[in-house]
């Protein structure tokens, strides 16, 4: 499996895709872009159409965000993963998007699962905010049932009672998935915790676990940022984390490094 | 608020929805239909659409289940609440129901809210298995931006540690949603709880903490349904909550006794 | 089983326990003992020795605390109930107390379990905050074990995501332990809800579906009291709710209506 | 901070504390003691006193068992953790052990806190299956308050509503403890996760994370232990993890190794 040129799962480098949370300017996007790549990434994020709890904050730049993304891949040579929030957008970011991301409260929106299933781009399908492990073996079951077996699967965090963290990264799900399934397993630890002070610990605290590749956000400067904000790394800390990842990962005997494109 | 002639809310007759977890076939539909047209019941409720976990089980009869449904409405006289997973098939089932169901699963498909919003018919929004209250109220927003503002909530169980029962259904959220909106607020028992022997008893808690309505599943022959028998009522079971809710209705200073069409 | 001489259980009448969260003065408590007898209640909780998530806050007045019970009981007629946190205090709080409470937190203190078993008085055992109905059941059996019969089971809140009520009030234990047990089972929507303002339907909704009593804190001003002072009821709201209980509990059944010493 | 003489805490060595669930026989203890030390141990745990969700299981051999622990501590030289339940069995249990273990059961049981911050042997204190982070910095502050500043936190797992693992290790709260107390944090992967499989995945995770060390479940034939076999590591598998966690320790900067006694 692949997204872009990067190969991604079992026996291939660990794979590193970061980005905003949302494409919120031009500016910001190609900047971040630079960053992400020059840190030694793997694949650009962000989000142009973004699933909000409430109608009246920011819900992305659309099909604007859209071309944004495809000029990030272009200056940065970083594959984009973004995503998809309905059926009848799923033609429009298979053009830009070099993987198209199922969010979290659309794990079980079917007749999505249906239509990414039915084209050919990966599919990162994070886990519900609630859902069992076996559930999320089962939406996966949607896309693959279609026809498209490039499905990635993604930890990030579920709901307890905890207060402090945003939700708590269920560290567990990554060995019990890469022994459940052969599809690749990456961790999400920006929503997994809610934290930016948390993101690194957590993101190696998943590496040693197993996964295959993580999903961060990073931004150039996350005090302003329109979403997420809070859970954002600096470029400082991005390379800091990018710096200590691949002595985790060889340490538990993953020797191919980090992925780049 | 209405569903088809029936009102539902604060100051109206206690609305009891009741019928068949799926339409599995005309004759089940029917037959319950006139049973709980007996029994008393509001409207009919039924599912031609189904969300399942697994891609690999019943998911519904689809366009042909929505002619079931019509017909049983014709034959019973009960107006029909039924789910729609998909923006593209909101037209369709709009043209056969009188309100339209959003799942759990679906509470934050924010696509599928949208266009619930933009059409007229009445549309019973779903809790999340995880959903706080707030953000039940804030889904509910998506469709009261869009423009329709009949919207009823309804809770139907949260997702906890508990494995006795499928679901715990949080009676809490009652008052509560009563407090903070003018919204009809409804209980469904049988996805609350997941076991047939504890619809009665938590429906009728329900109503005493001040629900405007039910939803309960119920079904000829529940050891023979297609999905969610174990928590579907017989239609003796059904009748003997019917009998009772008035009571505990009134017992709570509800006093206009239960709605008919 | 009784509390002092009130029985308690099915078949019954519905006993309702009111009081403060904890004994904080002489005053307060036999001016909450006058208005919960005058109310209907059947009998007085109140701690002497509290159990609080932190040690830097009010533990209670300890054995002055126990005093001031004893004196409640003999002006205001009612039997009182109060919780024991140590093996080494189970003999000085029952020679006060008619009826021991294990709180929730010690719901899985077997030692205390134990300790409890091998005494007389009746024993009040709360659901631990995230205990299952099965381990709630598991812990009365050590008190049976030990040859103490009298065991009457709490549901008291569950811990959820839910962040609006302090606790999820699990309406749904109380048919399950009623089909599950012969001991009496009784609902605290006190701690159930954690906001005044929801105790009276939640109450209500308990008795609905099946309780055999009550467990209410009531303070005569809940602004002012040491611990828990936002969940509890005033006077009038206490009275109101015992105006409206016999009401529901005929309505589904419960015709001995409610209990007094 | 020392168990016995090995110090525990930031700037130390990795402390590993391995041994049966509980102390079932003198042989099963001194093999597995005598195995955790070739392998590179720092501590022996077993329990002689055991908190059972039933009273009917096997609930630990008391006092033969502590005299057990002290015949293993002297064959194999290494420190013994082993559980106190009740503040009546703090001093005997305080004669053998080096360090005290309060379950997840007991951490609010504030009797039981109390007697154990009264005196001089470090107190293992593990998070409740439901409590907060910020509850269990409470709890130690019962400790501390009494005087007693030899406090080791321990995370083993909370309650969520994903059955496939019994408890759901949470890896977040390692990161948030070291970043909000100077108590050293250690982890308990065999609750945890409550599966063998997953025990040494997580308990990398854990060391990547910043754990001080760990707290595993050793047999040596889990399919015979009393309890909690299946969450038991044999000899070789814990000889496997012993190998790896000094490369995870180093790689996140932790070079002092892995302690011993």
């Amino acid at each position: 499996m692949h997204i872009g040129d990067v190969p991604v799962g079992h026996g291939h480098p660990l794979a590193v895709i970061a980005g905003p949370c949302a494409v919120e300017s031009r500016e910001v996007t190609l900047e971040t872009a630079r960053a992400v790549r020059a840190a030694g990434g793997a694949a650009l994020r962000g989000g142009a159409f973004k699933p909000r709890s409430s109608p009246y904050t920011f819900r992305g730049m659309g099909e604007e965000g859209l071309e944004i993304l495809a000029e990030a891949r272009a200056v940065s040579g970083l594959p984009v993963v973004t995503e998809v929030l309905a059926p009848g957008d799923v033609e429009a970011v298979a053009t830009v998007a070099d993987c198209l991301q199922i969010g979290a409260r659309n794990m079980q929106n079917y007749s999505l699962l249906d239509a990414v299933g039915e084209q050919a781009k990966p599919v990162l399908l994070k886990r519900g905010m609630s859902a069992t492990v076996e559930e999320l073996l089962l939406s996966a079951e949607y896309v693959l049932a279609r026809g498209n077996r490039n499905v990635i699967l993604c930890e990030r965090g579920i709901r307890t009672f905890e207060r402090y963290t945003r939700n708590t990264f269920d560290v567990n799900a990554i060995p019990l998935l890469k022994r459940l399934t052969h599809l690749p397993v990456i961790a999400d630890p920006s929503h997994g915790t809610g934290k930016w002070y948390l993101v690194a610990p957590v993101a190696l605290a998943a590496v040693a676990a197993g996964a295959d590749g993580l999903l961060v956000e990073v931004h150039p400067s996350p005090d302003h940022a329109l979403s997420d904000g809070f859970q954002s790394l600096t470029f400082d800390n991005f390379r800091a984390l990018m710096a200590a990842v691949p002595h985790v990962a060889r340490a538990v005997g993953r020797t191919e490094g980090v992925a780049a494109p």
